[in-house]
């Protein structure tokens, strides 16, 4: 059986991953006979974030992987102990943890720098020609991880980050919320989710639908 | 348009509304033509536990407002500001903090009591006759609320909470995760949802897609 790993940051659209992406990830992935596992950095937030008046709260630290836990459900091991050989695939759901927990780009755009551990997984995985998949803001992320590769990624219309990521090295493709983008050449797949924070939530797990069955499909296993 | 009220207590199953269920209700609501609001207590949950230990965490606080924000991606307001006029039914999401947070049947069963907040805006929906959606473990809160009225509700298979239900005077019916249980003489409908912790999450989406399309149709408008 196909092996996919989900990588979270947290759990929280403004300090984590984000929620609904998150399980749309995983009842996509739910729908396929593929074995999902799921991975965090053992290591604290960049910050924490009061959803609901957007202010960070000062003095608090929450853990990535403890915060994860509550999307995953406790199933959830510390990302230094994926090991690539014994995964297929791998999806990034997005969120703001993204691009401040995994990599710098929320503060240094196309100058940030990843996660040395993600950095280290995901070239292996590159190298060992298992499937990517990107959701959301997740795709700048791999521009970073990947600079001068020309990957075909979306996080929807043009925007800032989509002339980041071109800035790096690779092409951006628009997309709709209910759809996704495959580079084959690459074995990058990626779908703007909340990139478009007026698409209806059925739409966006249309797209990571679409995402998740062509990451399960290019997986060898 | 309609207007269907979520109401939340938190961010995570064992302390919380569980994540996946509530985002399932949203994505169930996105397909039709209704408006959704969301609210949770603006006051503090009865613990935080970490979700991949288990164990509660000593000495921290989180406010069930605040962390439901999480899942509600900011739109949500403060449970005592339901205005039960205003909206034509509401779905209650499960979590352990449904039993903990918003009434207490995980310490006393049976004989618990419910938020006095929470059980006034059932009360006065109950009367207009609108709708109301109990996913999970929230049929146990009905079952608190409104004792002795004979509903008709689900927790999937016969267990101790189950058992709890019909001591409060009400039938419990055995219903598979995919599926829901609507009781139309008094307009409640539940879905066992993560209570058969074994179910596949697009399972479990398929039986809270059910059960919301019955809350949509049910509410007058």
């Amino acid at each position: 059986m196909k092996t996919i790993a989900v990588i979270l940051c947290g759990s929280g659209f403004k300090d984590g991953s984000e929620i609904r992406e998150s399980v749309g990830v995983f009842w996509a992935l739910s729908q396929h006979a593929v074995q999902v596992r799921c991975f965090a950095p053992n290591t604290p937030q960049t910050d924490v974030v009061n959803c609901l008046t957007g202010k960070t709260v000062l003095g608090e630290n929450r853990n990535m992987l403890v915060e994860a836990a509550r999307i995953a459900r406790g199933e959830i091991q510390p990302l230094s102990a994926l090991d690539t050989s014994r995964v297929d695939g791998v999806i990034i759901p997005g969120g703001f943890g993204v691009a401040k927990n995994l990599c710098t780009f929320a503060k240094e755009g196309s100058k940030g720098s990843v996660d040395p551990t993600l950095k280290k997984i995901l070239e292996a995985l590159y190298a060992e020609k298992k499937p990517i998949g990107a959701v959301c803001i997740a795709p700048a992320l791999l521009a970073l991880t990947f600079p001068g590769r020309k990957f075909e990624l979306t996080v929807g219309g043009t925007c800032e980050v989509s002339q980041e990521i071109e800035r790096l090295g690779h092409r951006h493709v628009v997309c709709s919320a209910n759809d996704c983008v495959v580079d084959a050449s690459h074995r990058v797949v990626s779908t703007p989710a909340y990139m478009d924070d007026q698409a209806p939530l059925h739409e966006i797990f249309a797209g990571i639908q679409k995402l998740s069955g062509e990451v399960v499909k290019m997986a060898v296993g």
